[in-house]
């Protein structure tokens, strides 16, 4: 039976040609063997559905498709359920438009803020990454549609993306780098995996075994199909052997011929071919297992987008309540983006958007009896006469109650394929602010952006700052909401806002050199390196403001178990609105064998709330909450001490601290002749036995001189025993070391 | 003959023996070769010459030698000229010690400021380290003594050290940590090259060949012996493999035997032990070759200790000419420091002074006519009661024209074998300063220490500032000498004053983790941080004044070839006193394909001159003052553009600035498919052509998309050639790119 069956079975050649595209945006088929061919389409926040005679410029627009909030936005949210509901949403989109796998979402870490796709990735920090990156997997998978969740890993540039070797340490990418990836992996079990264009520690990621392989599916059980970031694969043998299943986007089937040929030269074994088949036959029986193409009500998910974008606008600054506006209010609607709104990236995330609302006809529709002048302020093309167009929107803020500036980057300053140089706002909306604030009664500014940007220069002169981000295709209707008070704000900052560029920790090895980038900040990305080394930022990361106000109450810090414990407390909503509201739980670790942030977020719920109701909120810190990877155990481990469990307003700002200790992983290694004189005079019991033996061999002279020279001892502490030895005025009794290394070890 | 030769040449294990130390300090002599014993002494300041029946630990008083100062204060002269004055005496004194190689100069760079060794290396910036080495071993070898430039190599702190990796990229190594130990090799020729303790990129220093052959002997043409740091070696065999041709201290033989096992096994070439027992006769013939035991004249050595400490002191501040003080000045002299002085730092380098002069006696016989009030105001030991102590010093402050405290770290707090975990005073001495300045007409601050310390806190309440680091045992004398200005301070920083240990570039990276240090700050050491990611700091690197003022005009620069040039200024000193100046040159970089600090010194000269009295400084620049090393060439490369050479008065304040047009390297590289987009469409002649007909083959359409999507060219600008030919619209003219790359090889 086995040779019959081995007859019947595909040639080599026939599942070679499965292992890269058909085409720019599908598989290859084996009709005989019952394998499709599969669509993959962009991008993580709106389908970029391009037919087959289109091509990857973009010269034929896609199909028309829902832009919803770019994963920069929908961070700010800090709100997973939100995540699911758009990834439903997603996922019908796709089925309608024949895509079996939306490639999304996208989890790298916002090392800098200059990286040009920071729009496509969600935060600075691994957790909020990984806890919206699973809701949104389970959301669009929920629909039969797969994810590719990408691109892994630690492709945090633009510059030199398909070269540049990311040099980073494991303990980093163990803690920062991966974790996003891996806790999508184990909780929502994605279709799908990309391999990132760059190099990881020298190893191109396509052909980076230990990556794909090793830590993907041997640690996490990743059991999907990896596919390449489209050309990410240089060489087809040793990308299949590391685990690259599928090469995207086809060439003509010349890698699929490279690979038959190195089977038949006996290079490669045939099993490697047939795995990656098998994951190809997988992945196509389980996206097209549930569900069947439906009809998408594009209305409902316009509303959908609209809602979604309200919820991840970030209130920054509110004084004396300038917002929201009053109902009658006159208003000053300054700036072009107000009427043709910035509201997604460029690359290959862009989607052809159903539709547009402008913040200007959405304010006035949410304000009917607000007279609402406006001035296009400037012209982002920079084609038009500047100080004209300022010197109009001046003398209409000096008319009005308020001037809301909506502000924001052009399009081409950010962009998936080249990092931005530097943070700052174009120099002619900077001024307009400035010259408006000044005119005005009061001042709002709404930013659309990207990438963060430097508030300097003109924050301190107005009176409210909304950060929109790019809030997607409904964005204007969102502005709307917040500015008039109809939605309370709720976002939170999924990444910090500094002062200035060089104040960031990647700031010197950003974007790197002749072809390395330097991860020198280690694992201080972020607020880890701000709060570590007292850095101030302009608004730190967790930091939003609400329209109402919340009481935090009656927080507890319960254990669960040796290294686990739950964290609880009491929230109500004291103002007299409806508002959501972000818990935060941050751990600050003891002093361990390596350098600990001053605080990690370790849990986070979002609640929403009438006014004067109270709700309990609990949040699970397990054992990861309080784990440092160590290099010399390559494992997860807890350090003995005392932890401290912190409720907080942001990353900065800790209002209730509760210690918490715990044993910790038992840690203690056994002495050899290789440890420090420190470690053996340190030594919980050999220590003292070894003191003794050594002084008594001491003459009283030696004696005398040792115990006024105590930092003596400090000086050769991190000596070797092996070389100590030879460095002491008299032998130790025979077989001393030998004995107390057998008691350490009983110990140990 | 040869065979006759063969047979009375020395065995395998005569010649093995030799290869590790006799005991603590010396050789082992192979008298029938005529190979004598030698004698190793530390240390870099003075000799510690340590007699047969001593040991390493002290408790022999090692015989009574002129401590002078330590490096630290060495390094804050700026003058070659000291140095090498300097090291004659230490020459001297060695030879009449017996002592054949004195176990310095310390050339490491001050990474951190916590390096408990720092008071034994001179400065953050390699040029300065260079040239104050290479003029000490001048001087010591001019009298028959060899040296042991130390501790080669990236050994920048105590912390684990003779475990820790220190991670360190190759540019950094060839730009910051190996310049010095390169210009001293290259220029000064030492005897001996100490290996570190420390790994370098995983591999132990003294088992490191790339460091020891390749490097020190085949690139820099080292022809002298390398000693292992005492202790520093664990695997013999791979060390002398490696070109560690003798371990000390010695073992008993043991490693001697594991050599010779080593060659009767096969596994070592008996050459290898040859060359290594020639280096070792040839440091003999060397060392005595020159010169004779003569006496010293302590009294004159301790002369030339106090002249050498009086040019080191940094002036740091000095409002309303609090300093110099006045010949009857009714002074309050406060600090236990003033009394027992704290003059050298504790270690290896530790030197049993022939005389130790005080500040308190020394400022008395310079200012005669002078009431001068000594109290202790601190104990350093802890032991007094603080308040008691200070409320005296504050009593005595208050009836006088003008407080001198004397403040610095105790003797515990920095030393060799760990480093420091803050740079603070002793808080009881910051409160002492408080309350001196408040209650003082005017209050001067001497300040003792070895590594940095932080000044905030009372900086800004007291008159004058002098930083006298270490002195040595004549810096009593040297500190009355500024203080009532018998010498007019010239000393200048070697190393940054930052306002706080977490503004320090090595902050998030020192001293390491779990047996490695990552060198995240890469170039950007010191000045060149602060400097580039404008960081402010309390003083900067080259910051000193002078009570006398000096006029630098008629900044000129003349390029002396396609890469070098010659920087020359007029120094005058348009002030009432004699005294010296430093001339300070920079060079700041064009763009180039590296991160460049915003300047690095690139030159300097000390002058002396008497009032009214002006010379002409003349500078060279070599082609290294303009190169990086680029690691894709592996060489010292020259890029083209307009570099500035800076006149400075420190790293921070530049008085003027010349431009200097350099055509630089050539660099352009022959295109290839894994040549970017960018960089095809970029390069000079092929770019145009290549756009030409990629162009030619668009339609309509795609032209009118191209035209208004620039940007997305700039999104695909780092794919390689090889991966964008499968996204192009339509197929590029048969052959085109082979011959564009044949245009480019051309070209190149």
């Amino acid at each position: 039976m086995t040779h019959a069956h081995t007859a019947t079975a595909p040639g080599l050649d026939d599942k070679t040609a499965l292992l890269s595209g058909r085409d720019l945006w599908s598989t290859e088929a084996a009709e005989a063997s019952g394998i499709p061919s599969l669509v993959l389409s962009d991008g993580p926040h709106g389908v970029r559905r391009q037919r087959a005679d289109s091509d990857h410029m973009g010269v034929h627009q896609s199909e028309p498709a829902t832009c919803f909030p770019p994963a920069v936005a929908l961070a700010s949210s800090w709100d997973p359920g939100l995540l699911r509901r758009l990834g439903e949403a997603l996922g019908r989109e796709a089925r309608h438009l024949d895509v079996d796998v939306l490639l999304g979402p996208g989890v790298n870490i916002k090392r800098s803020p200059l990286c040009g796709r920071n729009f496509e990735y969600f935060s600075e920090d691994p957790l909020l990454s990984g806890v919206l990156g699973a809701a949104y997997v389970r959301g669009v998978q929920s629909q039969g549609v797969g994810t590719s969740v990408k691109h892994f890993a630690a492709n945090n540039q633009e510059t030199d993306r398909m070269r540049v070797s990311s040099d980073v340490d494991e303990r980093t990418l163990r803690e920062i780098y991966f974790p996003a990836f891996e806790r999508i992996v184990t909780e929502a079990r994605p279709a799908t995996v990309m391999c990132s264009y760059n190099r990881v520690n020298g190893v191109h990621a396509a052909e980076n075994r230990r990556l794909l392989t090793q830590v993907l599916r041997e640690e996490w059980g990743f059991d999907g199909l990896v596919v390449s970031d489209w050309g990410a694969v240089s060489d087809r043998v040793a990308a299949l052997l590391a685990g690259t299943d599928l090469e995207m986007p086809g060439n003509g089937g010349g890698t699929d011929a490279e690979v038959a040929a190195a089977v038949r030269a006996g290079e490669l074994d045939e099993n490697v071919v047939d795995t990656a088949v098998a994951r190809l036959r997988t992945l196509a029986e389980r996206v097209r297992s549930e569900g069947a193409p439906d009809g998408v009500d594009h209305e409902a998910h316009h509303r959908l987008a609209r809602e979604i974008a309200a919820d991840c606008l970030v209130l920054l600054k509110n004084e004396e309540r300038a917002l929201p506006l009053g109902p009658t209010s006159r208003i000053a609607l300054i700036g072009e983006f107000a009427q043709t709104l910035r509201y997604q990236g460029g690359g290959s995330s862009h989607v052809n958007a159903t539709r547009v609302d402008s913040p200007l006809e959405q304010l006035r529709a949410a304000l009917p009896d607000a007279p609402i002048d406006f001035a296009q302020g400037y012209d982002p093309t920079g084609q038009a006469d500047a100080a004209h167009l300022r010197e109009q929107a001046v003398a209409r803020a000096a008319e009005a109650d308020t001037a809301v500036l909506v502000i924001g980057l052009p399009e081409a300053d950010e962009s998936e394929g080249f990092d931005r140089e530097h943070i700052e706002l174009p120099r002619d909306q900077v001024e307009l602010i400035q010259e408006v604030a000044r005119a005005a009664r009061r001042t709002v500014v709404v930013l659309l952006n990207g990438g963060v940007v430097s508030l300097e220069g003109w924050h301190d002169e107005v009176d409210a700052v909304v950060e929109a981000w790019l809030p997607g295709q409904a964005g204007g209707g969102a502005i709307a909401d917040v500015l008039a008070g109809r939605v309370n704000p709720s976002g939170r900052l999924a990444e910090t806002i500094p002062f200035r560029l060089q104040d960031t920790p990647s700031f010197l090895n950003f974007p790197g050199e002749q072809g390395h980038v330097r991860y020198g900040e280690g694992v201080m990305v972020g607020y880890r390196y701000y709060e570590s080394a007292d850095v101030p930022v302009r608004y730190p990361f967790g930091h939003g403001l609400s329209y109402t106000t919340f009481d935090q109450s009656d927080f507890r810090v319960t254990a669960t178990g040796p290294d686990t414990a739950t964290a609880t407390v009491t929230v109500t909503n004291t103002g007299d609105r409806s508002g959501k509201h972000v818990v935060q739980v941050y751990v600050a670790a003891p002093e361990r064998p390596v350098s600990s942030p001053a605080r990690e977020l370790r849990g986070f719920a979002k609640v929403s709330l009438a006014p004067g109701e109270s709700t309990v909120v609990e949040i699970d810190l397990d054992r990861r909450a309080f784990a440092y990877w160590d290099i010399t155990r390559a494992d997860w481990t807890v350090a003995a001490g005392r932890y401290e469990v912190q409720l907080a307003e942001n990353a900065h700002t800790v209002v209730a601290s509760i210690p918490l200790d715990l044993a910790g992983d038992v840690l203690a290694k056994p002495l050899t002749l290789d440890s420090t004189v420190g470690e053996w005079f340190g030594h919980a019991s050999v220590g003292p036995a070894l003191t003794k033996a050594v002084e008594s061999g001491l003459t009283e002279e030696q004696a005398a001189f040792a115990a006024e020279n105590a930092f003596a001892i400090r000086m050769v502490e991190s000596m070797p025993m092996r070389q100590f030895i030879a460095f002491l005025p008299n032998p130790l009794p025979e077989g001393l070391l030998e004995q107390l290394m057998q008691t350490s070890h009983t110990l140990a």
